[in-house]
């Protein structure tokens, strides 16, 4: 099985725009960061079950702030996903217990370049 | 002066969409690792002092993968940044010498929500 860890320490391998991204920005509360750990590698988990994942890149620094952005074919991915019955569920346990504070942000991305990725 | 460090440490403060997102993603070469912290941290002062900068969100993560993700209020806001003469300097570097690999996306911010941000 692949760990969060394993999965999220690369780049995404994201096709030619247009496509969206979920940026998801957070802080954790520091309450049952077990759960919290399990909850986020299942999560990974599953997103790259869901059709229309394209990738993920997430990073919490040592300063307490995470910055996970995934990566989607279309709006309706992305719906199908927050319509996941595990997912949704995470989500609430994310609001009640796990993060301090989050912001999800929905974008479309327009162009990308770059150079060196895998 | 406001470190990188800190100025990154915490969430960006945006409007209401519709606005955009620049999302950074890179690993270091190893190369010159002061020269690319001073030069980092100028960028944002610069980028903090740009007509339509809304924020920035950066981490780091221990294995080296890094997100940056800063917003802008308009997509003239993006051009006149990356014509920025400094802005383009330290670009140039960070291909030749800073970045094993980098991926820009520019993405346009359709909806945004959360809670418990400051």
């Amino acid at each position: 099985m692949t760990t969060v860890h394993e999965s999220c320490a690369m780049f995404a391998h994201t096709p030619a725009p247009p496509y969206y991204a979920v940026i998801f920005t957070s802080t954790l509360s520091g309450k049952d960061v077990e759960g919290y750990a399990e909850a986020a590698e299942r999560m990974v988990e599953l997103a790259q079950a869901q059709p229309g994942f394209l990738g993920i890149e997430s990073v919490r620094g040592a300063d307490g702030l995470g910055l996970t952005v995934s990566y989607w074919a279309s709006e309706e991915a992305i719906k199908l996903w927050r319509d996941n019955a595990e997912h949704a569920a995470a989500r609430a346990k994310g609001r009640s217990d796990w993060y301090a504070a989050m912001v999800t942000r929905v974008a479309r991305v327009e162009r990308a370049y770059g150079f060196g990725a895998p």
